[in-house]
């Protein structure tokens, strides 16, 4: 199967920890890398996670707090310092590109290649980009400030041939195709095999969610629905309820409660506040509700 | 004796590298601490470190290079949610106020303390700042933009007493002060006990100098006179002379051979290219012009 990984660069919030760096991701689709948020150090990280600069192409930004931007400068200045020509897109909400501009006047003048913004409207579900094989959409989520998550979707593949009906049959090559489009095969004597009988279903395109940082919205659940991997903020556990929900952040169990409503394979939570000493409380609190969650931390590989 | 140290954060240059963050330093001058240039990441390795953001209070920036001050958000931002409210001096070239600026208008409205920028001429050796016990020195470089070195220096303590001769003369506790100030005793009987008598001399002031990125600058012997630690770049090995030329910095050669004409006490060099596999070379090369020298690796402290 061709790879889906999610790297986990960064995991904690705003405040630094000797343990976490902020919020960045790496999502490998077939061997195209796409970046999610870009905290400071996401350049160091990615290095580190041996990742290759020449295979990134997209960055999706979910909302303009400095713990999901400080990376930018470092990583368009070393892109353009390892000799980068091709574009690099820029996906987030319109607050970003005041600061990007500045960068990109100061820091990064004549550079090699183009940095290409797209403003993404947080209130709305709707397809941000595509290709032949995938798909990203956007998912309004609700911070302090406008903030959006991003939903990485497989599109369906066409179903693979039975090699043993191919010999068979006798069928040529060149019908291979069409084979795999929809056709049948029919015989000498008239005989239709039908396209079932000479394929089998290609495999459940998979899907990734990426929600972070928000308060906790139940009615996530629909767009969600059946997603591979959830990836949710807990930056508080439940007990600062209260707190979660003045500063719009969600609660282990919460982003739990969403991952089994919505039905998920896989819930990864992260996001830890500052505060907070131990995660395997989140972790606990996490399983009670939906049994199939990880705590994400630094250089975590999960594969989908 | 008071502590007077430096910690490396980071000592890259601006290609990432498995191995380095970019520039970075801090130096405890009895418990005060001063940053010297900002990369990224600079706050995490901070944290790292254990060291106590309370008790930085200055940041003394070489230049406007990416690699020297995109840790200044990241730093900036944190020590706002860590509830400061004293204030932070900000030492550097003039260019990089501007960056500071939108800094300050679009990440940190509203912040509970004063960032205060102080404009340094790169071209001329001036003192910038003093208290009872320090003096911080300019040290003009010369780089492809406006950049300067920083001199730390110990200002000359009061010599201490000899405890055995107060007791012997029974000096009152009273004029301890003033024969640390120079005064002499005189005895009932009319007998002078001279000062040099009474005291032992203070240690000799200690000093660190920081010098990063320029070229070669071999006048520079004058300033560093006698300097307890110099640090200085030393981007490339001797062989690539021509490449260090081109782009203004210094050889692992050349910076032992301005430890060497100075006699400073000991070299530290880093700041090293990318392109370098094997810092032992930089290393041996050095060492055969000034034998005292390290090698800057993160999370090292060089005390003084």
């Amino acid at each position: 199967m061709e790879p889906f990984d999610v790297h986990i660069l960064g995991c904690g919030s705003a405040k630094p920890t000797h343990k976490h760096f902020p919020t960045c991701q790496v999502v490998n689709i077939r061997g195209k890398l796409m970046m999610i948020d870009c905290g400071e150090a996401a350049q160091m990280q990615f290095a580190r996670q041996k990742l290759n600069m020449n295979r990134l192409g997209h960055l999706f930004i979910s909302h303009n707090h400095g713990d999901h931007v400080f990376g930018l400068p470092g990583l368009i200045s070393t892109m353009a310092l390892l000799g980068r020509t091709s574009e690099f897109h820029i996906y987030g909400p319109q607050q970003i590109e005041e600061y990007l501009n500045v960068i990109m006047k100061i820091y990064c003048e004549g550079i090699d290649y183009k940095v290409i913004f797209h403003s993404v409207r947080t209130r709305e579900h709707y397809l941000l980009f595509e290709d032949k094989s995938i798909e990203v959409w956007s998912i309004p989520l609700e911070h302090r400030i406008p903030c959006c998550g991003y939903l990485f979707r497989e599109k369906p593949s066409l179903p693979h041939i039975r090699r043993e009906m191919i010999d068979a049959f006798n069928i040529p090559v060149s019908q291979i195709n069409n084979i795999k489009a929809g056709a049948s095969w029919t015989l000498d004597d008239g005989t239709v095999i039908p396209h079932e009988q000479l394929t089998y279903p290609a495999e459940k395109p998979r899907s990734y969610a990426y929600c972070s940082d928000t308060i906790y919205l139940p009615q996530l659940k629909e767009i969600l629905k059946g997603t591979t991997l959830l990836f949710h903020e807990a930056t508080y556990p439940h007990e600062m309820l209260a707190r979660a929900t003045e500063t719009r952040h969600t609660t282990a169990l919460q982003a739990a409660t969403l991952a089994r409503d919505a039905e998920v394979h896989q819930l990864c939570i992260g996001h830890y506040s500052g505060r907070i000493k131990d995660e395997d409380v989140h972790l606990a609190e996490a399983k009670s509700v939906f049994q199939n969650t990880i705590l994400a931390q630094e250089r975590l590989v999960i594969p989908l």
